[in-house]
């Protein structure tokens, strides 16, 4: 078979499948979860020699030292994943909830039910553990997933992707309802974004260049995670203190992340005294600032911000400073640079967290919190598939309703159009 | 300026314009809106003047009768795309509402609140009162809208657009807020959908054609409305005289519509007694039935249906039918030649019911009711922008609510994350 049949059959054989998925109860769904957790634990050795195989080839390619980090998994890793997986098990199934019923009055009854979405094509960097996460969230949904991991994680990929259905099959896991494409062609993730009426959705998970290859080549829907740019204004209304420790848990407390803080704006009337405090807490803690005029007035030791700084995702401990002389000025610089991710207004004054929550076009905004809290766990919805910066389907944390959809189900006793 | 520049230029305007909309309280867009009913009324003559001349030149170019009807303006037609605009002022604005909250055990408390989507091109084929349609619904979504309508019908859709502009501007309608592309060069739809940043949705309004060409072309999401290829499945267990009246309302009472049923499907148990008193009833209407070789041997006059036959959405007063051995055969010839969009069982046995709703995969499934009630009217939400056949954001009809997105306002009080 060539490429373009492979790719059909497994869509065909994920669309198939999803019919069955839809009808598994939720107590059988998470005692197959449970089987694959199991399953992890108990075949890490052979997970752990797939990946020392994909280490040492990624070695050999020079990869750099936070690619060979990403790929690398550990005992503990593989104990964390099936943890994950025992995590997953335990959230409640959405699938068949009632979203909303009412009743027309020619006596129709209309039930807006969540159901699963059918076949969802996952494209991922070569992180082993997205394999796991995305295989059980979908699975969870009652989605039939189709993997496809970067090529230097293949090996381990392949590995985790089989014991999780061995695992899962002792208690009734359906046949290609996790699939993986074995090949390393990047044709392969061509066609199958493409399939349209048999894949429902792609969802890369990785880099911007990643996303944006997936988003230019699909016909399907694709749910985007595109970078975190996110912001925390300080307004003149603030509590100082309380500005401090927001500003060093947003940018310090996990900088690699998309939901950290990468530009501090401050109103010019707080600016004077703010500012000083916060560059000597943040120098302690290592970051670089990088300000634009105003701000380097106030505190010189600041390198100069150029115009790429302000919609720079540095996940790093490097940060963005500028000095705003109200909180339209913030607003519209949010709008202009951000990447509707995730910002904070440090405030008393409701007037100005009105206009921020309001005016800030974003996927969550703050009011006196960290940014940091944007993260499927911290909203309560339990494990994620990423947080989505696009506005349709779904927004921020994509969770395990976000990864359905709804059919109108109708019941009537003869009802016809007059 | 070049094309590309000058959609650029579009597109800016709307994505400024739409932070401004977003601020527009409900009273202030109603009153808009009846503004704009009453200069769609007052400026008929300038209307139907700029509609005959694309009419002739429709006409010169030979456009087919269908294509003529669709473009051409009343008076009636005018007055009626003015009541439209009053029905949409009349509905719910669902701007700002909550759609739900909660408060995390750190404290942080939650809303989740439905907003504009922000900038939404509508792309449609020559029929003028799309023009009017979407404007509204957009506006009163507090979204910017950019539309670009079918060459044919240019003239036509200028003149309501200026019109509907005029009218709201003296209620104070932002500028820019409903613009529309004047050229007909092709080429600006392509630039149109590719705008990422600036342009968040994409709507195609038309023929599968348009529809998948606007699909292949995006590199933003795109809400689509393929076509209606609806059933009904006639059980073992249904009431006959419920059975034949749905058949008839089903097919004939709007055929061109895409909730019109295409395919009929009879239980072969029903079909020796409910075939032929169809078949003679739709006889009676004028339809043309096909049918499959079991249905043929109960009513010979059938034509024979073709395999294309089963995928065909006719829009006219032609049905195929077949004869299936189960539910669950109806259930496979559904999810495998539908469109999932509307199907309907009548059966009086609810464990039929059950297996038919379960597992048709399409956004509306009826129970003993007709499928032309998959309409926004129909369903209560008031006028709609089409009926998606897509899974993600938006299934089923598109009203106001379907407009619109979210975003997490999130309340604290100095959280920070540990």
């Amino acid at each position: 078979m060539n490429l373009q049949d492979d790719m059909q059959d497994i869509a065909r054989k994920a669309l198939a499948v999803s019919r069955q998925l839809a009808l598994l109860k939720a107590r059988k769904k998470n005692s197959i979860l449970l089987a694959m957790a199991d399953a992890l634990e108990a075949g890490k050795a052979r997970i752990l020699e797939a990946n020392a195989k994909d280490m040492t080839e990624a070695e050999n390619a020079g990869l750099s030292n936070a690619m060979l980090d990403r790929l690398r998994l550990t005992e503990g890793r593989i104990l964390a994943m099936a943890k994950g997986v025992r995590a997953v098990a335990a959230l409640k199934d959405p699938i068949g909830g009632q979203i909303s019923r009412w009743i027309r009055p020619n006596g129709l009854e209309i039930v807006k039910r969540r159901v699963p979405i059918g076949v969802i094509a996952v494209v991922y960097e070569s992180r082993p553990n997205v394999t796991a996460d995305a295989a059980v969230l979908c699975f969870k949904t009652s989605n039939a997933v189709i993997l496809r991991g970067g090529k230097e994680s293949i090996r381990s990929n392949i590995a985790i992707a089989e014991i999780l259905n061995e695992g899962g099959r002792k208690k009734g896991l359906p046949e290609h309802a996790i699939q993986i494409v074995e090949t390393t062609d990047r044709e392969a993730v061509r066609l199958l974004v493409q399939m349209e009426g048999f894949v429902d959705m792609a969802i890369p998970r990785g880099g911007e260049a990643l996303i944006r290859a997936v988003a230019d080549m699909a016909r399907i829907p694709v749910l985007k995670h595109y970078k975190g740019v996110c912001h925390t204004y300080v307004d003149a209304s603030a509590n100082q203190d309380m500005a401090l420790q927001i500003t060093e848990n947003a940018k310090c407390q996990r900088p690699g992340v998309c939901n950290a803080m990468e530009t501090l704006l401050v109103h010019e009337e707080i600016a004077p005294a703010f500012l000083p405090k916060a560059a000597a807490l943040l120098a302690e803690r290592g970051v670089e600032l990088r300000g634009d005029p105003a701000a380097r007035t106030l505190v010189p030791a600041m390198k100069e911000a150029t115009e790429d700084d302000w919609s720079a995702e540095y996940l790093d401990l490097i940060l963005s400073v500028k000095v705003v002389p109200s909180v339209q000025a913030a607003v519209e610089h949010i709008n202009t640079y951000g990447s509707r991710h995730s910002d904070a207004i440090v405030a008393e004054s409701e007037a100005a967290q009105t206009v921020f929550t309001r005016d800030v076009d974003s996927a969550t905004v703050y009011v006196n919190a960290s940014t940091r809290f944007t993260d499927g766990g911290e909203f309560g919805m339990g494990a994620e598939m990423g947080i989505s910066t696009d506005k349709l389907h779904a927004r921020g944390p994509v969770g395990l309703e976000e990864l359905c959809t709804y059919k109108y189900v109708i019941g009537g006793n003869g009802q016809i159009r007059g």
